[in-house]
């Protein structure tokens, strides 16, 4: 077993179920320590985090990942311990390989292999570590990034651990993530019994043409980096149970995956305007005004890194790696590198394939582990090497 | 507190939320056997219901009634305890003082006085008392009128004490009811994260237009006796409570309250179209291919009672008692009179206002449940005095 290999192993079978940490970050600042970084442990609320630095100059490239995994699901549908790592047909299976336990091991062994040919090596690394990213996300890398930023801590670069790539590793690079806005829509009518309509106002009637207003909306079409922003209604209730009541109130719950080419005020401002539209025919309809109610959180506001520096190291030592050139994307989820890049900072995903991540059976290529330690060794040496 | 009121509270703060009896058919009895009445308590799977009967002579006049209410909502909405009964300006408040305590109360006092005034009635008065009006009535007043059909025990009036009053106590008797069939519809899609939209089929979007659809459709017009066929979608669900996944299937309940001029096999064909139309539609934009499940449960076939003696008896009790002429309607909910009508019983619904049933604050005038209890008085007088 390689270096990366033996650490991806140690990691997973630490059962750091989000937002529990279960020791792996205590494993990792002990090889970093050893290393030479100076390692801070920040615990926030429940959650434990650290952040260890070598060096003092600018520029900053910073390693960022998490070490909580999503819970493992049936145990029964699992071939093996998801806790108990096994490498079975060049495969590592175990929850948290690929998501990110693997990409995790791949930077400490890059660090290492890198330090030892460049002690003296140019500028900082940091390591940004949490252990809550798969959970609400609020005392993981949001309260890190204020620590660094109260202290004046800049991060130049950032390269985020998480799965990117799709078939091949290194086929994908996420320079960029979609904002993600959640809407909540309450429709208010009058309950009461079916058999009396005219004393009842259906606030579900009321929905369907609201559904159809927002699901035909074409609400932009992307641009050179990013998707058309995407409309998903997650939830729909209205309802006592009973077969024989109107309810007197119906909700909506749905979700924006925008690009940069809508923004939040714009998102908020047309739906406004198409559920009134919607709603007002309905009242002209039943001679009755419904009230509505709409509430808003923005999970994320998009980020792009265009090309630059950090990319062009990327792409370089990717393709040194396996001979070909990453595709740009911005697609997918959200992922911590929305709390960074507002700071300022480039900021990149790269990982391993994407493919059984929260799934059962969640597996990498062992092999994959070592060249993604040696793609990241490959950027330290382009940005940092001397 | 008169009499009937005094029973009425107690009924009211027995909790007996569908298909709970909470001791209401315990007290009825209680004060029935007291009269001479023969009780019979038949409890069919988990649902309490009470034949009584005083007489062994034709013709039968049978009050039909529930004892069981409906769910409360949303507590804090109410301005006092719904099982605490409360009368305030005149009006007693609580969770079935309108549907149908209150008629239940004025049922038993007006056989007290009644029967005090002629002990050796004409015929026989029955009680026919049911809890599960409300939820499937599965257990109730159809597997009791099977019992009274196989020993040959036939009702021949048939007053149900359903809130029939529109504006004023009086104003209306029901002489008959439409139809009642549920639908409940499922639509299949896929699921997957909202971060996908490639990925997905949304059942939820593919609901807009079906709502659209149904809720635009005039199904007829109604005739002399029937208004038009009302449709009311009392249920809508979709989604697992994440904000980030889109569900797999979403699903409708809907109820249609059918007039003469519609059949059940009409009314499931149009749905059954409309569905597959808007589906289809849904289906050419999405290049997908929606699955749906449609399921249908009848629970009344419309019924009439034309004029004659029970018709004559009731309106000349309420011209007596009120000094107007009701009208006879066949609008409102249906009322266990579907499964007593088709032994060939005439039968009437009569009771309070039915402005507050289902609702929060259910109420009813408590000088109503006196006239309503001497209307009753007064119908059993007309039938079966002498």
């Amino acid at each position: 077993m390689t270096a990366t290999l033996e650490l991806a192993c140690e990691l997973i079978r630490r059962r750091s179920i989000t937002p529990e940490d279960a020791g792996c970050q205590a494993l990792m600042m002990e090889r970093l320590a050893h290393l030479g970084f100076h390692c801070e442990r920040l615990r926030f609320g429940e959650t434990e985090n650290f952040w260890a630095r070598r060096g003092t100059c600018a520029p900053l490239l910073a390693f960022a990942g998490h070490t909580d995994v999503v819970p493992t699901g049936p145990l029964a549908h699992w071939h093996s311990d998801p806790f108990e790592p096994v490498i079975h047909d060049g495969m590592l299976y175990g929850r948290g390989a690929a998501d990110m336990k693997g990409s995790l091991a791949a930077m400490v062994t890059a660090c290492e292999r890198f330090i030892s040919q460049h002690p003296g090596h140019a500028g900082s690394i940091g390591f940004l570590i949490t252990s809550d990213e798969e959970g609400p996300a609020h005392d993981g890398t949001v309260k890190v990034v204020e620590h660094l930023e109260a202290r004046h801590e800049k991060i130049d670069w950032c390269l985020v651990g998480e799965p990117s790539s799709g078939r091949e590793l290194g086929d994908t690079i996420k320079n960029g993530r979609r904002g993600s806005l959640h809407g909540h829509l309450t429709i208010h009518g009058v309950q009461g019994h079916v058999a009396y309509p005219h004393l009842v106002h259906n606030p579900i009637h009321a929905l369907g043409p609201i559904i159809t207003a927002l699901t035909d909306t074409i609400w932009d079409y992307g641009n050179e980096f990013f998707p058309p922003t995407s409309f998903q209604i997650s939830n729909v209730h209205g309802g006592t149970g009973a077969s024989n009541i109107v309810p007197g109130s119906a909700e909506l719950h749905f979700n924006f995956r925008f690009s940069t080419e809508s923004s939040v005020e714009s998102l908020q401002q047309r739906v406004q305007q198409l559920v009134e539209t919607a709603l007002l025919n309905e009242e002209v309809k039943a001679g009755y005004r419904y009230e509505h109610t709409l509430h808003w959180d923005l999970s994320g506001l998009p980020f792009l890194t265009t090309p630059g520096a950090l990319v062009e190291a990327a792409v370089e030592a990717i393709y040194a790696e396996t001979g070909f050139e990453p595709e740009l994307s911005t697609s997918g989820g959200t992922s911590d590198g929305r709390f960074i890049a507002p700071t300022g900072a480039q900021v990149l995903e790269f990982g391993p394939l994407n493919a059984t991540i929260h799934k059962v059976d969640e597996c990498v290529r062992a092999s994959d582990l070592d060249a993604l330690s040696r793609i990241y060794e490959g950027i330290l040496s382009r940005l940092l090497g001397r």
